[in-house]
């Protein structure tokens, strides 16, 4: 736990600007924003009488303060920048950092009580980028969720059949992105985990890579599955993504998604300690043209792999470290997405992604599913 | 729409600090941070690749400018610091406003480039607190999902059996909170909606109103059911809680529920315009103290009336304006929770909650629901 000591006192807004720093340092947020102040190693919270109860069973244990015990003016109670005042003057403090997300009203209210202000320009909670064990752990956990969802996705596809108009049908009904989006949430929902946005995106709805998905599926065209819940009792986010086809592929289909299996096998076998994002994601666009895919405008629409190789993965689904030409050398410890992808009009969208941990030699991937293209 | 107009350049942090008001402004979010800029009724926003295509089709009409497009180098696109200044310079301008909500960081680094930053005091877009027609349509039909969800909820409670311990049983299995939560939760995917921290607590778990509820649910005592799910299509919330009793209630837990339903009656009668939040909750306090309920710490756990009557409804299920001894006089579109709830050990806790707009002479609930205790 060395990674969330701190000397100098820090002041954070939970539950809102700082909202994932506070819940890694003090495994505590709520609904609407609070304060958090850490000062030689106390860590203490400003939350209203409803959040007490909860924050006071928080462990290790938290200094819950009630805005009520700050002196503060009725109806003024609720007011970050009084109660910061107020707080840090209780503390004898005349001088804080805050985050660079900090807001820029609660910084100019602190300044103006003349309270000396210093915006930290590194990230407040380094020890986030390299997970400890127990992280790992939930990691593995919800992206072992994340599979088993995939798993009910895929199979429910292969169970459809093909109607005259080439739409998918299942138990009589057409197949839709929502229904298929559905089936998996109700898994996840079982499953303590939540997905929100997933993306069911076929033919060339999935040429736009954050388009969620319509209407019915058809066979015949890649189907691009992208799961990515939030473990609700962890906090961990996991992230996987699929693609497949119901029916009889064309050889440009084949050859889109082997060049993507094979651009992802090269990029993971690259994954560890001191490669740098950038050299993985440099070897993706490689592998892709080598085979001949151009990435450009068509007609004003991306086309080709229009998106990085991937992202850090942990108490937010997209974090450091970047898997672009922006990424540094990796660190043990550090969790994070695989997702080429090739995306063509007329052919469709091909996205397989895995979520490893870069471990003291290589790395691991957190759980498996199958790849498979032709259902 | 004239109160999504402005003259003087706006920027906002869309996806991030200023993600609802982007969302009202722009009718468009994205999962990473990006930027907006409303300038001479031209609304910009700065999006990758990624969300080109989406931007492309928001109505009515925005302006996307791809990273690319700013002249920045490679590796730096995605930095939102040099975006802005470029973005400013290429459209000629110098000074710039954002709301307070805006990252100290982005303004510390306009700053540092010679840009005016302007920190608006006052909500960048006042528009949202009072509600359009359509508005008000989206907020009764997440509502009447909500009323729906809360109905399934009532239902499998009222269907329980009590087991020689008070547990209660459905199908031969424990009914706990979870349980109903998941039920709860299959109904809003159906409905394309989302419910996340939904509250089913019994008993004592009911006494911290931020308690969601974990295991067996019991017979004679209240269960405090707070759903507030969003609507996936329109973004907007609900909000409605009931409290059931399976059993038999003690008379204690019967007069607490009656002052709740009385107090709660009373506030829904008094919502008008220029009635002020501050004194619609003088009077659920005043119903309470005549009934002789107090409200306080006891053994450094609050119990009473240890909340304020309601909140602003809308693209936050938190919102202005505030039903509590903060709250100004209310306006003709506003839409507010009206949800006053006592909490002691040993008796339980119950809140009674609707959602309600203030229209020209009155108010006018968005859903009903029927209000029954005993089960």
């Amino acid at each position: 736990m060395n990674s969330k000591k701190y000397t100098s006192p820090l002041l954070l807004v939970g539950g809102g600007a700082d909202e994932i720093d506070v819940q890694y340092v003090a495994n505590f947020t709520a609904p609407d924003p609070f304060l958090f102040l850490g000062h030689k190693g106390e860590r203490i919270v400003v939350v209203s009488s409803l959040e007490l109860g909860r924050a006071q069973r928080v462990s290790p244990p938290l200094t819950p303060v009630s805005p009520d015990d700050l002196d503060l003016p009725k109806g003024k109670r609720r007011d970050l920048g009084r109660q910061a005042v107020a707080l840090l003057r209780q503390r004898g403090l005349s001088a804080v950092g805050v985050s660079s997300a900090c807001p820029v009203g609660l910084v100019r209210y602190l300044e103006s009580a003349g309270i000396k202000v210093t915006v930290r320009q590194e990230p407040v909670m380094p020890g986030r980028l390299c997970k400890e064990a127990s992280e790992i752990k939930a990691l593995r956990k919800i992206q072992r969720t994340t599979a088993k969802a995939m798993q009910t996705a895929v199979d429910l596809i292969r169970s459809s059949e093909i109607g005259a108009d080439g739409k998918l049908f299942v138990e009589g009904e057409v197949l839709t992105s929502e229904r298929v989006r559905a089936h998996v949430e109700m898994l996840l929902i079982r499953e303590n985990a939540q997905g929100d946005e997933l993306i069911v995106a076929g033919g060339d709805q999935a040429v736009d890579p954050h388009e969620r998905g319509t209407g019915p599926l058809y066979a015949h065209a890649p189907i691009v599955l992208d799961i990515f819940p939030r473990d609700r009792a962890s906090g961990y986010w996991g992230d996987m993504t699929r693609t497949v086809l119901r029916g009889k592929p064309s050889p440009e289909q084949r050859k889109l998604y082997r060049t993507v299996l094979d651009a992802q096998k090269q990029a993971l076998s690259l994954v560890a300690p001191g490669v740098s994002g950038k050299e993985i994601h440099q070897r993706v666009c490689d592998v892709f043209e080598a085979a001949g895919y151009e990435t450009g405008l068509e007609d004003g629409v991306p086309q080709g792999f229009i998106h990085s190789t991937g992202h850090g993965l942990g108490l937010q689904i997209h974090e450091a470290p970047s898997v672009s030409p922006a990424g540094g050398p990796l660190e043990p410890g550090q969790v994070i997405t695989i997702e080429p992808g090739l995306y063509y009009r007329g052919i469709g969208g091909v996205r397989i992604e895995d979520s490893v941990v870069v471990t003291e030699k290589g790395s691991s991937i957190l759980a498996t599913s199958p790849k498979v293209f032709v259902l």
